[in-house]
């Protein structure tokens, strides 16, 4: 279908030393067929070893290497999406454990799955990311990527928090809750799940916004164009209030901060060896389509 | 901003003769203006009075006509916009009672805001337009349009239906509920919302399915993008079970029917005096921004 | 722990062949034991056979019979448990197909489990009942029981109905949706749950109040001592409205009939061979504890 | 009805010095009707001045007032009622600005209710209280008293955290979540309804576990009888945990821990003019029995 790939990046999970059986697999395997392998920097400090492979930082890669493999599951997915988003490098998810919506092989697929892939066999799976901005004042004091959500939550404080939300400069309401959610649909079976949101499909060209814990019954999850330019301020809070990308980081807000919530220019690119069936996944994942009492 | 309107059309709220004065308030007004204007032929058959104007069908104003005005509420709106949706007409909704979500100006306001719009200054409002067909084996035996949602449900039983649903040829569930409704954004603030689904702005490229009552826990409102193909399939029902367009009309369904489901090529075009703010009808529909104690 | 029974009636699933075996291996069991054994009237009129067995109406069994064994779903325990409530005679039920909330034994477990039973060891588990009383102007027009739940819906009809619901004389709300359930906690499990309703541990003594689809986004859900009179008059309805005692049957309500609701002074007595786990029943009817993804 | 109150302790919000001209009010009008007043002695450090009252504790003021006045909202009322639950001496509580759950009379009703309140003519309404303990290994390190809830949340980490809940020693679920809410029926209209509880009147003898965005769709709230006692161990958590009664404070929690809730032999005793009406408060809070679109 497309090129084959020239050269690859291994990335695991962080601090995790039960992934390296895994990775000296893929090694292996990937030597084995004679594609340039590379460890990711960071990955290869993290486990204390190289696996005797040359190293190569995310930065590095973006320019040099031609595909990703992602040895974990859906956490280390998204960290190297949100590492990879701007040059759309590909990625190939693989899972050790348990399956993810996004890490859909496991380790034991990869002799079957991975040599029509590398010939350049493979299904693309393009995922929308959010570029969030956090303004204070007239500073723009933090900017980053989520491929999940963007969260505005009370931080370590007890108190609910309270946010003037507008979009496209319309004012849409004062939310006062724990938190509010502005989700990609591949966010939807995340976070905003759990808070009571719907599930939009991958492809969909939409952001979601649910609250958490809103103090108002009439409160609802609201899906708006993904083209729309989100803003989020935080105008009261009693103890804390924090901000974070796919719940990787938090960042402290103050009174009066505003997070400006845009799609970003860039995708995320996942791979698959054939064409992705959200819907056996969400089955799967969430045991749809069982009723009580059925087996 | 557009030309002027030459030719309009009067409808009104069926059976309902408290429209009376409202319509003749309209007439006068614009004969005033010197507005050729016409009134719908089963308007005046059900009003028992033509109020002297010249009669067309809303298949003439579809040919002839370059305006509607409807009166009424909501309901007189969606049945307006089924009518007209194919020529694309547009339609001015006016309310006599309390504003709805589609019908937002009110009969008091007509001197004000429609000397303008008859002038052709005005915002157009597309509204996307669900076409579905019953299969009964090998037959279409009935087609329609729906402006809020296509429902399939139980009718008049007590027992639960059981649907199979696919999209796009892909299995999703077998759902088994008091009912589905497959909604466009529109129809999100109707009946889907009652069923507990999610807000979706008006001019969203997608559609919605919300379960009515589902037999299970794990059931999630879908957003889905609206270039897809629903098709759901009435497996089981003990009962009875019923097929209904814009809550307008129910056409019993047999097991093995299928509803085949895609948004129309046409659109409803509402028309407003100025753009339509969607979050402020929300706010003021629904409560928003209003917490438990706020007055 | 009590005394042994000695007179027992069998009563099956209605209009369903497939019982038979499972009658048979029943009534072989207990003429085994040496246990008088009747089959329900209704039951071998419907079967079309007596199965050699002597025949004895629910009436006659509420009187000499000390225990009846119900064979099917549910559903034939909760038709068992309204036709014996008064009486308080104690019910077995036992499962052909999948296990129920209500029906926890299999047809296999017969042997094992039976003889201990009908020598008196036993656990009890007493269910509260419903008494609603539908009132037409000074008229009672009807009044039955329930176990599971008192439903006031829409009919047949598309469209809502509105209820004033009263609470001890104490107005709650006017609730215009397409249904309210009043739910005992046995209750809370079935149609209630469908409709959004929270899980009440069966001797809880409380009532449960659960909107369908409600036109508004304040609803909740409302749980109230089984000490309260609820009382629910029909004040509007375009199409139709009916009232619904366990999904058994429909009652056509006409607008200002006013449906009473108290717990009946009786209790379906249910048992099972040793004490019911009722968290361990919601484990594994309704996948409770397992998370997404999890096997 | 009662006997009259003799002596009478004023506590207000504390750290609020917008409460002083509302004290000073309730201090002059009981004065002038010669009733022995205190000031509660933390208030009166806060407020820097005792308006030249005696001071009182609260632990003196259960021994020796018969009547707490409480001026604040309904923080102000839970705090004097975790204060005075064990002494089950009667408080009324006064609110300065909008009207609380808990707190339903203004401060310019002062001089129309308090003389028949002072003379024995009231109502007493009496909450539930629920006291939790901090088991770590064969350790109490903490135990305290909630009106509205015992939570045990994710403290100021992103992570969820995973429960394991026990009623009267039965498994109910691993609960992954945000948190759990343990809740009175006087809670279910607090952070319990934020989170998607029912609602319970408040005289229920229930207790209501709701889970804050479980990592599940099959979760749902579950109403037990008050006379249980629940268990809840963290048995895991990446980042942190805490437990807050009536999120009035935080102890962090270790993995192991265990918190052990059972209802409280006493109960806080709220008094009012005339029997409170729940339902026509839950509808002026919550908007009840208002459909969207009507003002």
């Amino acid at each position: 279908m497309t090129k084959p790939f020239q050269r690859v990046l291994l990335v695991s999970k962080y601090r995790d030393p039960s992934v390296l059986p895994g990775l000296q697999r893929l090694r292996d395997f990937l030597l084995a067929q004679d594609i340039p392998t590379f460890l990711e920097t960071q990955c290869a400090v993290d486990i204390g070893d190289s696996l005797g492979l040359p190293l190569l930082s995310f930065a590095e890669a973006n320019a040099d290497a031609d595909l990703v493999i992602a040895l974990g599951g859906d956490g280390t997915l998204l960290g190297t999406a949100r590492q990879t988003a701007q040059s759309g490098i590909p990625i190939l998810g693989i899972n050790q454990g348990r399956l993810g919506f996004l890490a859909d092989l496991s380790i034991d697929q990869v002799s079957e799955v991975l040599p029509p892939i590398l010939k350049g066999h493979y299904q693309q799976d393009l995922r929308s990311v959010l570029h969030a901005e956090l303004w204070r004042g007239e500073e723009c004091v933090h900017a980053g990527l989520a491929i999940n959500e963007v969260l505005i939550h009370k931080g370590g404080g007890e108190s609910m928090i309270e946010l003037r939300v507008q979009i496209d400069g319309r004012f849409v309401y004062t939310q006062r809750a724990d938190g509010l959610i502005i989700a990609t649909p591949t966010g939807s079976t995340a976070y905003a799940m759990s808070a009571g949101g719907p599930i939009l499909t991958p492809a969909l060209a939409a952001l979601l916004l649910v609250p958490i814990c809103p103090h108002t019954l009439t409160a609802r999850p609201l899906v708006v164009a993904d083209t729309v330019e989100v803003r989020a301020r935080l105008t009261a809070s009693r103890q804390s209030a924090a901000l974070s990308l796919d719940s990787h980081y938090s960042i402290p807000l103050e009174i009066g901060d505003e997070v400006v919530i845009r799609r970003a220019p860039c995708s995320a690119r996942l791979i698959h060896p054939e064409e992705e069936n959200f819907f056996q996944i969400l089955r799967g994942k969430l045991h749809w389509a069982e009723s009580p009492g059925e087996d």
